[in-house]
């Protein structure tokens, strides 16, 4: 259990990182969406291994096939079922490492639960998990952008290390984020931060950052207080990623040193509409969307696999060196720009839906 | 919906701030763990109004009724329902904010989703909902005691605006938490953050900070990957708690700054038991505990309700100016320690049920 | 785990027949919904001990309190807690059969499933339990009522033992129902299954029956497959109720005797809307709604409680004599017409919602 | 929504008849335990077209593919995901009826939900949508024996129209089932059941039937009430399948017709053990396992897709007649007995996790 997202627009994703595949299963999309599986191959493409030089070279085409649910171009409202099988897998690779712990990874905490384990590439554990969820994301941005004409949603890379863009997310289109491979749309900082990502390939390490996520366009009315608050379903879609330390919303741990008479937002009309005059909330008011830009942060940490020696244990708890032999990121960030615009998606879509369920007449 | 939280160790909580009463449901609770009244008690009083000089004055005795799912003292494995009468309530002083929107309160939200909102002391977006939630975490305490020989939570306070404790999590007992009113175990930042907090009182101001939660023995073994990560789930807790903007693990954000090199957490054998050296992970790797501490933290904003005249608007969108009446909370985080507290065991009860239902051999 | 019914229109009941009382929390009530508690009482009262002759004389008043989720008489979309007090409970009374497993009740089962149980009245097994589920079924009417003006639930009984009532399903009305104690439409036979209910008592024995009950003016789309097939969770929530045996949709199990060109319910076209000739599907075509009436019957055993000495063994496996002492129903179907109905009215609002969140301009 | 299945067990089954296949997502499944696609073959076999020369002669060798979950024989405790392709699809033997809402058919129901269908071949709607329930049944069964070293299922048919058939449910085995096509152990009547189903494939018509299904092995102490009763979610679980108009438990609808002194189980010890000395309770009571076997039936309507002319509408709600052309099944029991099987081992082995994961010492 824990493989399923959401309660309405709900999701449940499977696979190993080898084996016959990956995949998803969306249950509870609206019928009479139109969609093809090119709609969810762009947004695979982005996450795919190989789309640039500070990506993983891992050579995977991650073709989606839609199984169920498409009917001459759109949703029956019956389960949509995709595949994407794995083709570049080398489980002889990982041979060596079957028996070893690897440090920061997931190779105990799966022995230590289920008692057995799938030690190629990761198994369950690795972020190849993530492409169900990318392409059930980009279905879910399909739903969104026909119940919300306005809605958009972008996310980008604010900092690598100790490079930290300057960035207002007020005016950041997916455009100017695909400019670069870094997926950061301050220019200058980007080429610092590419320069940064290939000089630890070169150093065997590994460099963690924070991207950010502003959703526009969903109005007011969106969350279910008290315990699935928009910012706590976020939240807990933002940590169920791998490689993920840490979620704010608004101002964040910012907040923690402002007065309230600093931090608080007041409203006023503009162009007719109840708006604030700043955003430290974030987009979110007692667990609901107040018409402002949702905007959200996600730190992560610096990639575990590392081509470099380290110490570690072996299943029988041995002592025992490793260093990585796979094809790995060494700053995950990148590719985890589509992941986290696919878990915000996924959750705006399912609380869209629970809102309308008892207001149907609503914006929402 | 959105007022359950959990999947085996069930919690439903009900209740307004004005009107009959708060109250909980626990669905799931096993089957003959010791429990009274007093055990609930203990951890409403930690939360209750008027418990010190720097909380709220408003006069709430708070106290629990156990109305089922109980029997001669230990639980029936049938849902444990109970009660707190509101007493100190005066819905006639809520009057005149009946018709306005509060800067950072969840009024125009609730309107906006609803169309409906019980204006008295902010109705069901009040802090007093949590009475709920603590009473429900104190029946998740006795249940994971019982499961887990060894099991200790404690939270408490790391930071007050701009005042930084310096505190190891390792050492940290409730007595030391319990120590101060501002609950801070460490003794010169918990005078000065209580200064802190009268001053802000007399400024008619506000102030947030950061609570840091350890959690103790529960072994290795514990979340549900890939949605229902440990840290997934402990965010989502923490997050649809009142007042909160963040929630970091283990290294947290922190780790947005290091090398792969420096934050893996290399494994060894001590005591017989498979360790790690560093604790980066925060006691999760791939959403599954791996033995060592859980910690997190989480961060508060300031007390949006000041008594202090801010710009705002009515609910028919006119310009109008509001200074907050009643008896309110200069800084929530020392009531907010039992309510992480809480929050934290019926995420890892919840979890511990899980793991136990496809693995009853198991140590947790 | 299992004290909670429905997806997005769901409750949560708990209680013991002796304790603090019975209650059910609501969550996911649409905002809005005129509510009182003279609403929810008249429900209560059809199914109150001590209403006629031929039920239990058990003195209870059943008054019931709404604790949260309405202000001034509309619902706010909160969770609504509903509270009725236990009062004449008399637990001395069940000291003697404490330690006795009653034939063909729950106190074996309960002691096998849970090590403990209340054996104070059936505790949780109890038909008291059921206060919590009508509570429920009337606020689900309300909204029901409110979704589809020509919406109307009509149960009655049609069979106590060996008398089986003649009855059109299509005319009866819930007046017609209420005239008789037996709340059986057909006058002649209700005079007869009430004379015979009254002369199992004087036997101290019991009889069972056969209720039916009609929806009418739902529409055509509601119903979830292929788990959640309208029929497949009015099933379920019948045979949740204690003491049924059995239930069938439309031509139930007298389909089994049926050829196909006999039993397929032919379309056509009638008054504008798509009809169809015959009703053997039971107003349920693939787990969907199609616009006739829904009917379906529910089978009860007869009650297990009885005043007549019968074998049995005690906790300690003993061989024991036991005849029930207490005030019993000889036929529990007078009261679970009322309970028939609110559970059906509880899967209808649930399900009425799910279809609205995908298809918000739909007739349901 | 409506897709998924089981608490903690939990099933996710997507496909239409014609598409890419037909699949199932099972979430839960404990680690550790053997499992080979063969395991799931053997069952699909049972469910398949063209297995006898009464069922429906479509041409699908419905070859089962494990697609994650299971590596070098074993679970992993993952989700295991299982495709089956569709072969034998040929919509355009379908196109004529695109149009037309065929009687008892879910043609016009799923056209007023969802605005929208697939035509071909009944779409969702179709029986071959139970594929996956079949596969998952196969992998709970594989559980299920290794949680109870006793447990066996065995469903039969008892009932094909007018013919009963004489059986004692306590003695039948699978192998007395497989031995007549029309899976009836009974062999006089099965022979009788096989002419008469030949006879209405000549006839062009269709009939029905009733369904025995005996659990043994699972023990005293499984089922959650109040909602989640052991026949509460039998039923759903039943009444979810095509074709089903109805169930019933232990005694079902006959015990309409007792008398309680005739209908309570005696309770008394016989090796060692607490029986009863009859079981009209059908092995549950109070929702609850009491260790006797647990019997109850299902009854089916008559095939609907019949090759005979019958009057019906078109979508634009003209009169027209059509008459089926395809290959179908004139009686589908036969290919239902594994379909039964397969759902009432999914809820026992949802039902003993959930049993576990509060009582893991428990026999269960």
């Amino acid at each position: 259990m824990g493989n399923s997202f959401g309660q309405l627009f709900r999701i449940t994703t499977w696979g190993e990182s080898h084996g016959g595949g990956i995949g998803v299963v969306i249950d509870g999309c609206p019928p009479r969406i139109e969609l093809s599986e090119a709609d969810i191959q762009r947004e695979l493409d982005r996450r795919r291994p190989g789309q640039s030089s500070i990506v993983t070279q891992r050579d995977e085409a991650d073709r989606a096939e839609i199984l169920s649910g498409v009917f001459e171009g759109r949703t029956l409202g019956t389960p949509i079922a995709i595949l994407v099988r794995n083709q570049d897998a080398d489980p002889d690779a990982y041979k060596k490492v079957a028996n070893i712990y690897r440090p920061s990874h997931a190779d105990y905490t799966y022995e230590a639960k289920y008692g057995i384990r799938n030690w190629q590439g990761g198994g369950r554990a690795s972020a190849r998990e993530t492409i169900g969820r990318v392409a059930a994301g980009a279905v879910a941005q399909m739903v969104l952008r026909k119940l919300f004409p306005n809605f958009d949603i972008v996310a980008y890379v604010t900092q690598v290390h100790e490079i930290r863009a300057v960035i207002a997310s007020r005016g950041v289109s997916r455009s100017d984020v695909e400019r670069s491979a870094v997926r950061c749309p301050d220019n200058a900082a980007a080429k610092i931060m590419t320069q940064l990502i290939e000089r630890m390939r070169g150093d065997r390490d590994s460099v963690g950052g924070t991207i950010e996520c502003v959703i526009r366009g969903v109005g007011a009315g969106i969350g279910e207080p008290v315990f699935d608050k928009l910012e706590a379903d976020l939240a807990k879609a933002m940590l169920s990623l791998p490689a993920t330390k840490g979620f704010e919303i608004g101002s964040g741990f910012a907040a923690t040193g402002m007065r309230g008479s600093e931090h608080n937002d007041q409203f006023e009309t503009r162009d007719g509409r109840v708006r604030t005059t700043t955003n430290f909330s974030g987009g979110v008011q007692g667990g609901i969307s107040n018409g402002e830009d949702i905007v959200f942060r996600v730190g992560f940490k610096p990639t575990s696999t590392i081509p470099r020696e380290q110490q570690t244990i072996t299943a029988e708890h041995e002592p025992t060196r490793i260093a990585a032999g796979g094809r790995h990121d060494p700053c995950v960030l990148p590719r985890a720009v589509p992941m986290i615009e696919a878990m915000a998606a996924l959750v705006l879509c399912d609380h869209a839906l629970r809102h309308r369920a008892i207001n149907p007449d609503s914006e929402a």
